[in-house]
């Protein structure tokens, strides 16, 4: 497809912009702007501005630095939240799918990436001062770290666990195991392992 | 992904129109949107730009209807093309496609659909009439038909074959065969048996 004829730069143009997604093809570009060229003029417009809107006025939570319409935040506005809970999180994905799970009623904190050397990210670049600050000043309780079992996951994990070791207060990090519906034959050894040593009642395990 | 929770509006706008594209489903909507708001602000801007340009300024070419930035696009305005040989095609797709090979010097003449009862499509609803006007005052002395093998595509092909055939210029159709680099157990009877009939001279057959 490189060589593509476009009887039209437009056309062309538009199919460039669409092939610089992540994940979408030449192919799938043309086959898209096609589709927009099919409907209405008000569907062209409404998908362009939803992202411009979104590009030019979105801002980050000014406490948990999540993604957010205003300076607070949905989630840590919420006063029915429990604030003495707060969630370390990678970025905002994740701070959906914990949400997803409607298992969490406290706060997060979006570190904006984790501590990888050789992409150069360390600790400076990410939200972690403001973390230790949360800490020390919002009445926290608990931080549950759920950051990835990689290498730079762990090691995120553990500068932070000995950033907040001194301040008195909880920390929890999320239960690794079988995931519910695999096969115990399948389970690598360390996670079925780590599934042992943190077995729990049997009576709390379907609540 | 239906109860996704978003922290913010403007989000959940942009994700919504790319979930409306054809293929693109809600995770991988989010998954681009991500990825634009992590680009400066420009490559979002560009983007929206190409698209809605496109969408207001896109033309369709009085000569062939196939999609153009001007009145006549630069197929049937390049001087070095032959005029008298007509492609007839679906849609703009096919001239792509067909311009891809760079086999065809010819011009073409976009029909905007094919017949199609069923989807209440019939031959007005087509640029068949401008084809048939074309064929008589252009100086056009043969016309291809390069439609689908289809119930419809066939239909489609002998309707035009009809208004045109009084006209006495040549009619052809692309020839329908054996694949390049398919097996011949694997062909389906029809096209190997066309493929026999429709035999050509060896000494053709790799020009």
């Amino acid at each position: 497809m490189s060589h593509q004829q476009f009887s039209s730069s437009l056309l062309e143009n538009a199919v460039n912009e669409f092939a610089k997604l992540p994940g979408i093809g030449r192919k799938t570009a043309l086959r898209l702007v096609l589709h927009l060229l099919k409907q209405p003029e008000s569907v062209t417009e409404s998908f362009s501005n939803s992202i411009l809107q979104l590009r030019k006025e979105i801002v980050y939570c000014k406490v948990c630095h999540n993604i957010s319409d205003t300076e607070i935040c949905r989630i840590c506005a919420n006063p029915s939240r429990d604030k003495m809970t707060v969630c370390v999180v990678e970025n905002i994905k994740d701070v959906m799918s914990i949400e997803n799970t409607q298992q969490f009623r406290g706060l997060y904190h979006v570190l904006g990436g984790i501590i990888s050397p050789m992409d150069g990210i360390g600790p400076k670049h990410l939200e972690i001062e403001s973390l230790v600050t949360r800490a020390q000043n919002d009445g926290v309780k608990e931080v549950i770290l759920a950051l990835s079992t990689t290498m730079e996951g762990d090691t995120t994990s553990f500068y932070i666990f000995r950033k907040l070791d001194p301040l008195n207060i909880r920390i929890t990090t999320i239960a690794r195991g079988v995931a519910i519906g695999d096969e115990l034959e399948y389970a690598d050894e360390v996670t079925l392992g780590r599934s042992i040593l943190n077995r729990v009642e049997f009576s709390n395990s379907f609540k």
